[in-house]
């Protein structure tokens, strides 16, 4: 028997906490400071922990393991409550810290973010990209859709036969003149509007995108204002909404269809920022039709951020088990019998496995934050440029705007990818515990997986970010520059060769150069689909596949440059080595290793190199990392309500935590099931023969055979 | 107002339904006859026809839509009835054909074939691969385990702190030669058994791994069979059962934790085919200590065979939606204002993201088969052998079982992974339809990927693949010679050069070559692989990354030859080219495609047959596979009720049935949600200035001010 313990052991129990306290006391540098550089500073940082500590101790929006075991009714009645319990705080505090607080509730409970997200994200951000300074005024402030105070509402674009085609939806808003109305109507199936969050129990309005019918003629999809529900929250006339009922995650939202049947609306319900029609029928149209979408560009780049956060607190989770726990013993160790077990993260395959995630959930920080910054300026130029009726300044933002639907789509679509990737690879790594719900990586991967295909399917963004890079190669090989991020392209016919670029490890640990290689390997890969682009006729469909390749390639050029960029004007120089080695891991690994086809076909690399890469290069890299993972991982601040993981806790006890939460929530003193009856029947159920009433015995067949 | 339909439309409503039912009357071969080959023959195909007949229509067994809305306490519930009704079969038929029966219920409720297995599968065979004839014939028939009456057995191996290591599980067997018994005893948390499916609420036995230990000897991990609960269902003294409580999938199965307290089992309660301890304490070791994990390998095969299925299944939902699925009007069509948008399925890049998953599924097939009668005959053998006490036939029953634990792993993680991908990527390729719980793709990868990580996690599996792999290798250049499916590894010293054996696009679709290729892949890989090895003292550690790439080299081997295998065995000439295609498309994409990193380097192919792979060879083959789609597709013969899928049905009416699906599951009629008190107390909320009493107004300053 061993000494005295909390339990009554007999032999020497694992203590995954002692591994991961040991390595903590032996962190190199400051993650409180390593912290401030993945939030874009220290003032950021801040205001996001305390933001963190309210949200930890208030009861309803705190965290918690039961969280984990919820039906579907119990989810969505949660998020109604926390929604309610928010609607105080952003009583109190400006949009923009109030954005920042979502974006961490979007950590542990995305579902919630969304969930209001769909009015203040999108439903408001519709109002404000495509109604007028009065309409804007009028909905989101005197009537407090902001504040989610007498409206709510929801975005009404997709239908159950449109989605990626907004351009083809067919719910129709036919002007009246007589009336001064327009009439809303829901002409098939195919057009009833579908997927649409909030829309079967909370919205009380719905920014319906509709085909604009005037005089017979169709004017293509606008946006119209449609109340759904009176104050008494009961369904207008001809307004029929229903639940879209499970989903393969975010059960908590309330996502519904709606149908709409001749339903009226005043003319002036239409958003009319950019479009008009007036009491006589004259139509204005706008300058781009995709400006009514710019309400979704916002969460485009939200999901930057996400990627990053929930990025973070899977290679934590997955990190602080693969040193706690031990399994076989290693090498030589094995001959001494009370060696202790190798440290899952002391295998080379498993760093490999999870260190390139913690390195990627690095790099994306950086352009998080970059591009929620550009996305600002965009919006904000273009409504100084709508406000002063300057049509030259309202083109020079379209310009933008355009070019921020392709920076925003590659690293949407890239992100989101990749951060699924890290959820579902981080639960492979923790073997047979991450498939508890209570280690989170089930509901969050759930919950995630939904952002590949939503706002933008992942696909369909990546290729027209891919068309607009081959056409741009068109263009440079005719003569034309291009300005903004991709501004490489315009050396193109330099690197239109064979030539390697990547020549030595020493090139690969030069980022610089891999920064270059991803350059050229855009535009060798974009030069080969613009030659069977000529031989297709110029059907860009045909090069689809290269197309998402250069869209990622692109999210990837973007990313690491934005990285070095920081880190150069970063002012603590101490950090440089460890975001380095990084820096490093991730083109090594994310870029290098998942392109190597890409690469060695387009000849960037030589294929010997290919094989230093990752039986030297990488392994030697990931060995680098390895004594600083704990202080990598505590960098990102992330606490133990925010992880929310059994696995993954702070203090790193992982088998206490674990089995605590189990027992917590599915007491052992229950040990029969409610259905305990039915099993049991079966169990003690008389033989077969004596079921069949003996019909089939050799007594039975003598009867019968008389 | 259009013509008269089945509700009041004001405009065409989509068909997809006719696009489907247009190209299946356009089908090239027969369906009937493609089913038999992949099945392996008429006989066993008409077999499960008439199985899944009898299912659709049994009220309990049945699939349908309710299932995707059910709790898990429900799914438990459910799961336990359907298990009670399917024992009335097990009465019935042979074994044989009840595992057949098992295998289709794994397509459509894995968590209920899971919860069987765990008695049929794991306790059955662990009694038959460690038991004596007597020990199986006394629990599995006497006492009518087989039949789930009066025992139902679970199996415990794992614990919370042991799985992948089974050698060092930590529960103890003392053998107490006073009372001729042993005493089972879990000395601390780390020990508690965990994950042990059905002990929660469902099993009365369990077969116990744990630590023998005669007279202070650690003998090593050893098979016990330990009674958890008596006839009444109430728990046995000192055996403490708990609930796991939710997992990311799989709910229906009671997944549970035991520990045991000194709980006392009669010494012939140990499984003692090949090991075997007297009333005096002499400890008689089995020949190789795998073999106590013989029960494992029923499981792997069983796997090879869901992931054909189970591919087939969302291969067949994801093609038939593309077929169905309009959007975007394509190419000149344009122009024209009534043209009908274009098919999914006509996008180069939709063929392509969804036509090798078809292929891979059909090749799949041929392999599932093979391994599955390969582990019958080995595992007859041995017990011949072992029957007849003949020691020179049981070391070659061994040898076999090495063997087959070598292919089975490599084929078992391999194509796991592979089905998740497909799932994944098919309903990533409904967009967000495949969202949609009804659309099936969200309960079905939840309760996969679980298979990625258990019964030999896949990266565990894959390294010891790998190593046997290199080993050979090793040894072939030390002038020994491998027998047996890698016997292509005794022509090394031939291939150890950078000549491509790749040139051409014809040579890519000559599959013997292509065969050749991935051998000479192989081979190179496992060399280099060797020569790191050396560098690294031999500490296979350092070369992980580079065995499991070997091991799914080496099942793509297995799959790609068994299949050229059956398609020469096989008697109807009319299916070849359709199956040539499909084979060809599986080694470009799935092979060629994915693993091209892997051959560039290793000089297999040529970077300019990269481009040409991409740009000619599999959009070419896709061309090729896409008129016969849905033949292809209906060949798999998964009727509706195994589909199980709200956009994915026989008929192709994707959106009335998604439709009638969701409204079936929420009736529309409630149109308020049970908490919308709560959300309406907060539309409906006072102001801030009220609620906060209007302390904080200028009037109530001025007075405080005073």
């Amino acid at each position: 028997m061993v000494s005295a313990t909390n339990t009554v052991n007999s032999g020497v129990p694992p203590n995954p906490a002692a591994s991961i306290q040991a390595e903590r006391a032996a962190s190199k540098f400051d993650p409180k400071e390593m912290h401030y550089f993945l939030e874009g500073g220290e003032e950021r940082a801040e205001k996001f922990k305390q933001m963190m500590q309210q949200m930890e101790r208030d009861p309803i929006l705190s965290a918690n393991f039961q969280y984990y075991d919820l039906t579907k009714d119990q989810q969505r009645e949660l998020t109604a409550l926390r929604i309610d319990r928010l609607t105080r705080y952003i009583e109190n505090e400006s949009f923009d810290d109030f954005n920042k607080r979502m974006s961490l509730m979007g950590v542990f409970d995305p579902q919630l973010s969304t969930r209001l997200g769909i009015n203040l994200g999108l439903f408001v951000s519709c109002l404000k990209g495509n109604g007028t300074a009065e309409q804007v005024k009028y909905w989101a402030m005197d009537k407090s859709a902001v504040y989610m105070r007498g409206i709510y509402g929801c975005f009404g674009m997709t239908e159950l036969a449109h989605g990626s085609n907004v351009a083809g939806l067919e719910t129709t808003a036919t002007f009246d003149d007589e009336n001064d109305e327009f009439i809303i109507n829901t002409p098939h199936i195919g057009a009833t509007k579908w997927w649409i969050g909030g829309a079967a129990h909370s919205a009380t309005h719905c920014s319906v995108y509709a085909r604009l019918i005037v005089g017979g003629q169709d004017y293509g999809v606008k946006t119209f204002v449609v109340p759904l529900r009176d104050s008494n929250h009961d369904t207008m006339p001809g307004v029929t909404v229903g639940d879209i009922g499970a989903k393969m995650g975010r059960d908590g939202i309330d996502n519904g269809w709606i149908q709409f049947s001749n339903v009226r609306i005043p003319r002036y319900f239409m958003l009319q920022k950019f479009c008009k029609v007036s009491s006589e029928g004259d139509v204005q149209l706008p300058p781009l039709e995709q400006l009514s979408y710019s309400a979704l560009l916002g969460g485009r780049v939200m999901m930057v951020l996400d990627s990053f956060r929930v990025s973070a607190r899977f290679s934590t989770v997955a990190l602080r088990y693969a040193i706690g726990r031990r399994q076989f013993k290693a090498g030589s160790a094995s001959d001494d019998k009370n060696a202790l077990e190798c440290q899952l993260l002391d295998y080379p395959l498993h760093q490999r496995r999870l260190l390139p995630y913690l390195a990627l959930s690095y790099i994306i920080s950086a352009s998080a934050v970059k591009i929620e910054t550009t996305i600002e300026s965009t919006l904000e130029n273009l409504d100084k440029a709508v406000e002063a009726d300057d049509m030259g300044a309202i083109m020079k933002s379209i310009d933008s705007m355009k070019s921020l639907f392709v920076d925003s789509g590659s690293l949407k679509s890239t992100c989101t990818w990749l951060a699924a990737e890290v959820i579902d690879q981080c639960r492979q790594a923790c073997g047979g515990h991450g498939y508890s719900a209570y280690s989170g990586f089930g509901k969050a991967y759930n919950d995630w997986v939904v952002m590949c295909t939503w706002e933008g399917d992942n696909n369909v963004l990546a290729m027209s970010v891919g068309k607009q890079i081959i056409k741009h190669i068109l263009g440079v090989l005719d003569g034309k520059k291009v300005k903004g991020s991709a501004d490489f392209l315009n050396n193109t016919e330099q690197y239109l060769n064979e030539e390697p670029v990547l020549r030595s490890v020493d090139d690969l640990k030069d980022l610089k150069k891999v920064l270059l290689a991803i350059e050229v390997a855009i535009i060798r890969v974009a030069y080969q689909a613009s030659q069977t682009l000529k031989e297709n006729k110029g059907d860009f469909d045909t090069v689809g596949a290269e197309m998402v390749t250069l869209s990622k390639l692109n999210a990837h050029h973007f990313m690491l440059s934005e990285f070095l960029d920081r880190m150069d004007s970063f002012e603590s120089k101490q950090l440089v080595p460890y975001l380095e080695s990084v820096a490093k891991l991730y083109s090594a690994t994310i870029v290098l290793e998942k392109f190597a086809g890409d690469f060695l076909a387009q000849g960037v690399f030589p294929p010997k190199l290919n094989g230093e890469l990752n039986s030297k290069h990488i392994p030697e890299l990931c060995k680098e990392i390895r004594p600083n993972v704990i202080a990598l991982t505590d960098s990102f601040q992330q606490s133990d309500m925010m992880i929310n993981s059994a696995i993954g806790s702070y203090d790193g006890n992982i088998y206490e935590n674990y089995f605590g939460v189990v027992k917590a929530n599915n007491p052992p003193s229950k040990t029969k099931a409610p259905y305990s009856g039915a099993l049991e029947a079966m169990l003690n159920r008389p033989s077969k023969e004596e079921r069949e009433r003996f019909e089939k015995s050799t007594e039975t067949a003598k009867i019968l055979s008389k």
